[in-house]
């Protein structure tokens, strides 16, 4: 185990007195068009500060890279990787699809994270040894769904308005072939894969911000996610998530066909 | 007034006891691929015999029209129109953007209605006086954004490659003049609208059931919604909701260029 859950649940609980408040504020909201003032920019920077005092609070040896404040103690073995809201525009439209999210990194390496949906007090988390919900549901294992045929695959991405020339024609493959595409759902896709409900995520122009916090919650729940060259999904960009091995293999090849 | 909130609320709750037990279910999906079970049709047919069990029993002289079993008393003044689960692709992944239709007619005019979505425990009703909210925020009114202007709005659809040819051009002339559009939200878009965060839902190949519940609680939250050639929203089709008159006639004038 890498880091305890109830750490992570601290982290989700610090950043949702930032967020939650701030999402669907009408008062807020209304604000902004007369002041400027923005409810997401300063929930994201809110939650990332508080993210960072509990991190230098309890791990002071560990370095962070964030969305907004960018990074502090990069030259540590142990690194956090923190996205205060995952998904601002879900956010801005009152979706409760966006999430909190925060990954542990070892030499580059993601092992445990969390992506916490406050409004549905949805957890997502991976301790480094197993992933787990913990929600409306109930507490359980996360466990990817054993698809392993496209034509049988729930496809999720942001909008394949994002894929330009050569990566909409390797995206539209991917499309054309599965059972049902969606989209608009940002990290929440990714935890439903997690959770047995999407087989498979593909994306591009994710920052790790975007992605480190998942990789082990797919990972340990029994899913592949790597970049589209089959490199560590680690350095974001082009980004397949699979609920198999045998998908993701099958997925990455019509992606570089 | 033409219905007690209290009697949307017993529809919400008895379609809640059918839909809810099903959604995210590992072990019915599990199920499915099995025995050829398939939850999301249970849940919709289960939840709409449970509505229409409860308006039967309230309202014997009401005619009903659902999205599973058709119509009964369809000569009557009073019609219910029923959809269990708007959303069956979100339902089967997982995203809690789905929700229970039901709407009330009057010789044809939606006069109240109520969207609940039961994992979020939000209700988005209307009595035929006034749009009302129900969830973790507290009760509220329901009231639009006072957006006028296409390039501040914020744009919704469920995808636009449900749009051909030229309705494709008309739905793609509007996306391209707004702010932010966004995808795969089903009747959680219209709510959202009336509830003060979307600006614009353009939808295509809609049935009555997808919308008749949805056009007075867009109507009393200070929204419009029609059809595409202006006619009304009831008759189902292309449909476009928005947060303002002056929104809805710049962007009707937009897909009818």
């Amino acid at each position: 185990m890498f880091v305890e859950l109830s750490f992570l649940k601290q982290i989700a609980d610090v950043a949702a007195e930032q967020t939650l408040p701030r999402f669907r504020n009408i008062s807020l909201v209304d604000n902004k068009y007369q002041t400027g003032f923005d409810p997401v920019t300063e929930a994201d920077r809110e939650a990332e500060r508080a993210i960072r005092r509990l991190i230098n609070a309890s791990f002071p040896e560990h370095g962070i890279l964030g969305e907004e404040f960018g990074g502090e103690n990069l030259d540590q073995s142990h690194v956090w990787v923190i996205d205060p809201i995952d998904g601002t525009r879900a956010f801005i439209s009152g979706i409760p699809v966006w999430g909190t999210l925060a990954g542990l990194t070892i030499d580059g390496d993601a092992v445990a994270g969390l992506m916490a949906q406050p409004f549905t007090k949805e957890l997502f988390m991976c301790d480094g040894e197993a992933s787990w919900y913990e929600g409306p549901g109930g507490t359980r294992r996360l466990e990817t769904r054993k698809t392993i045929e496209l034509s049988e695959a729930t496809l999720f991405t942001t909008t394949p308005a994002l894929f330009k020339d050569e990566k909409r024609e390797a995206y539209d493959r991917v499309e054309q072939t599965v059972r049902l595409a969606r989209y608009g759902t940002d990290c929440y896709a990714y935890a439903m894969l997690a959770a047995g409900f999407v087989d498979l995520v593909v994306e591009t122009g994710l920052h790790p911000y975007d992605i480190v916090a998942l990789i082990p919650i797919i990972e340990k729940a029994g899913g592949v996610i790597t970049m589209w060259d089959g490199g560590a999904a680690e350095k974001a960009g082009n980004i397949l998530a699979a609920a198999t091995p045998e998908l993701h293999a099958r997925a990455l090849d019509l992606l570089n066909r």
